[in-house]
């Protein structure tokens, strides 16, 4: 016998699958074991050329498999209680009737548009446009809790473009799901339940409403969406209610019970902030190539402007989640790499060391390379670098670029709490807080505000883990779930007092640059 | 016997001298040479962290007889006519009471402020700001033919700054004297003639207030200027004006005779010019590290505001000579191959070939590097990049680099056409327009117009012996001699039509971004 509670967190990511075991008793991470997507890896279904990116539903699957089967080596498979799942998102999928992915017909095997759509593709330009068009005509703007923006990356828009461009596919597709609600669905052999964060975030899902808009919204977008909204079942889901529990098919597969429950899924960036442990007044980032910041308050009545998405639920059950992000962050350092990487390679150490050295504002950019995400979404706004002089050299401008990803960051903090929601704490998860002490300086004295870096790489299977704690009953709540589990605080940044003072004066000279920029562009001055 | 007639022009460069020998019968280059000045090139005198540059007078007279000697051997001597003389500029240095640079003497031979102070030296900064202080609160402002400004690279903030700084030189110090001025003197034992070129760009020479402006207002700056303005002789002369004949002393170190005549001295830029023929309704531009634009109409009697200045003569004499430029153009193109040579070595040609292939209009640039000459000089301006996104590469920002520096040229030209000077056609002369055929015809697609480009390199020097055709009497005035002699046109760059159709749409984007620029600078809001 043994008195053991596992639980484990399975988090996909854009290019791989993550799994972790953890101990509910502390939270400890007993295994943890990545996967790269197959098929994904080797480029097929692909084209990035129009921006269409499409992942194998048995990508999915098997790497789920061998990262399920990794971290339970070696280790007690009969004290897991329960599975937490996290994806990448809007990344949904045309399904049968029976909530199975297309693609995974024989029929439509290699078909692309019978496949996942990651939340990067962009082959739904014209239909996003086309549904935002009809959201400001309409009496209800059914986006204004998502930013008051349709983006090509979402759902409605996907669902629409497959429609449209592959008749094969229309004829037997019975529904779109996302990613997130599909793998607790075929593991549990349950019909699906949709998750609260990616419909109401992405599927333009609210209480407000009901559910979704009504499909007569749908159809005067386009008359191919008839007979195909209405029907469906307008509940969500939070992510710790359980799904249901292990199918006997996936309980030998993976080596587990069929006693395993399987909690609700959710997108990764909230299950990330679930596992940081994050609560009301704190800022969680996920800072990557881009970042997604989160917080959570009390029940949100209002609609609040220039975020990119407020849903009830969405992260702590009982809470409104608020979602915010910059566009491009630690893509705007690739970005200057691969540029210098024109003329030769670039020693990344020295050029951080170099930058290290340089006094705060040689020369001010704006961060803006892949657009603007908050406040106020706009992704026709381009980066800029101002200030530049025939002694401007390239620690100068790579120094530059941190700055401005960092007024950035202040920018969103700053929007926050003008909104009425205080940030007291901040707290940094992902990649770039772990790798890169100048960043999270840089990024401490422009925010004057300490930054705590979360210990572990894997908040977002953590947090997978805590909603399946609850899920499975571990934990009556995922406050108390949280309260033993999320992951414990490693190094913090504390802003330089001086520096700070330097840095407030520039930010000010950062929004005045970002405001002359912002006016060109809507003006159509800048290419 | 031998009806030959040849002149000799012999340009002084910022880091050597070059001489050519010129058949006056048709303009022929019989020979040319060049030497890099000795001391200058060993890095004497000179601190760059301070950005003082000093030369030696010795550097210019050895070096320059050495190349007068080397494009006399193997010619013919005897049919040598007159030498003509160009030099950069403002470029003065203190002489004692017999017009004898201090550093000539003895106790002062390592002393560099008793040497020529190179055009870029900015160690007066804070006198140029004084005497522009002054001519602003003056009755009539000295300072309107040349643009409203007074620049730390100029006559009287040099002569300032080593009165207030070395009370030795200031002692025994009887005036100060322009490069270009006192190489004549030399040659011929003359008494120094005052150039119309330099002191009326550089020294606030007018005729409207008969000269120099009063010692009252000089002593108003600083009282050290006490008897040493209203004593000068207030005449000057232009270029094609014998200074003398070559003394017996430099007749026999050149292998010359006594009978050679010296013409007076004059700016490299404007002796370019004459060198390329210009003529009213034409522009000739000097391009390289930085550009410098001539321009010549009739008697032009008001104050032409934003140029560089406005000289009676300084370049045709009866003409009004009229200058302009930008503060840096190849300049730019160099700073991004050192930037980019961070990482590693570019190959130039890959670089320029690349460029060409790209849309016009990438990215969006500011040439101002080095802040803006013309039109309305402001040294605080700095250079920008706009439009940057995760996609743009090293081509396209290199080509929007050539783009602004073409538009910049265009903001020019236009500026001479609003003022009432009409552009007709253009002659490049100068390095770049040599070796960049990519540059070239970007220009020319900018600019809507056909640029012509001068078959030598060696325009300024042609010029000097232009002017000393006139002074010999070999011609009757410079418009004879420069229809024999100037330069002939080579390779012409024709606009494209497209191309200057999606320029003029661009360059729009140019002006609306520089206006935004200049205003946040102006506002301090650009570091």
């Amino acid at each position: 016998m043994n008195d053991k509670q596992f639980t484990i967190g399975v988090d996909f990511g854009s290019d791989s699958v993550r799994a972790v075991l953890v101990d509910c008793a502390d939270g400890r991470m007993i295994a943890s074991a990545s996967c790269r997507y197959p098929r994904w890896q080797a480029g097929k279904y692909c084209d990035m050329s129009i921006a269409r990116f499409r992942q194998h539903p048995l990508d999915y699957l098997e790497s789920m498999t061998s990262v399920i089967r990794q971290v339970l080596a070696g280790n007690d498979a009969s004290a897991v209680k329960g599975i937490g799942i996290d994806t990448t998102g809007s990344t949904p999928c045309a399904v049968d009737r029976n909530g199975v992915p297309l693609a995974l017909d024989k029929r439509f095997a290699d078909d692309p548009d019978a496949m996942f759509i990651l939340w990067k593709d962009h082959t739904a330009i014209a239909e996003a446009e086309e549904i935002l068009q009809k959201a400001r005509e309409s009496e209800i703007d059914y986006t204004c809790y998502e930013g008051g923006r349709y983006s090509p990356e979402w759902f409605w828009a996907k669902y629409l473009h497959i429609l449209r461009h592959n008749p094969a596919v229309r004829e037997v597709c019975a529904g779109f799901i996302e990613h997130c609600d599909w793998i607790p669905a075929e593991l549990t052999a349950s019909p699906v339940r949709t998750g609260r964060c990616a419909a109401g975030h992405k599927a333009m899902w609210h209480a407000d409403w009901q559910g979704y808009p009504p499909e007569s919204f749908f159809t005067s977008v386009d008359p191919l969406f008839r007979g195909r909204v209405d029907l469906l079942d307008q509940r969500t889901y939070t992510a710790d209610q359980p799904v249901g529990k292990l199918s006997a098919k996936w309980a030998e597969i993976l080596g587990l019970t069929t006693g395993v429950v399987v909690a609700g899924g959710v997108l990764d960036c909230h299950s990330g902030a679930v596992g940081a442990g994050i609560r009301a007044g704190q800022l969680v980032k996920v800072v990557g190539t881009s970042t997604c910041e989160i917080a959570v308050a009390p029940a949100v009545e209002r609609c609040i402007p220039g975020i990119c998405g407020q849903v009830d639920g969405s992260v702590l059950p009982g809470m409104t989640g608020l979602e915010a992000g910059q566009a491009a962050f630690g893509d705007i350092y690739s970005w200057f790499i691969r540029f210098l990487g024109y003329a030769g390679e670039v020693d990344f150490k020295k050029l951080e060391a170099d930058a290290a050295r340089q006094t705060p504002g040689c020369v001010l950019a704006l961060d803006w390379f892949n657009g603007r995400r908050t406040p106020f979404a706009n992704p026709f706004l381009s980066g800029a670098i101002f200030g530049l002089k025939l002694g401007s050299s390239v620690p100068m401008v790579y120094r530059g670029l941190i700055e401005a990803t960092a007024f950035g960051a202040k920018r969103i903090v700053d929007h926050f709490v003008k909104e009425g929601f205080p940030v007291n704490s901040i707290l940094a998860v992902g990649g770039i807080p772990k790798k890169s002490p100048l960043v999270m300086q840089i990024c401490a004295d422009v925010l004057n505000m300490e930054i705590q870096i979360a210990e572990t790489d894997e908040c977002c299977a953590l947090g997978g883990a805590i909603f399946a704690a609850v899920a499975s009953g571990v934990f009556a709540n995922v406050a108390e779930a949280s309260a033993v589990m999320a992951a414990k605080t490693g190094k913090s940044y504390i802003p330089d007092k001086a520096a700070s003072e330097v840095y407030a004066g520039l930010y000010q000279k950062y929004l005045a640059c970002a405001d002359a920029v912002e006016e060109l562009v809507n003006r159509q001055l800048i290419p």
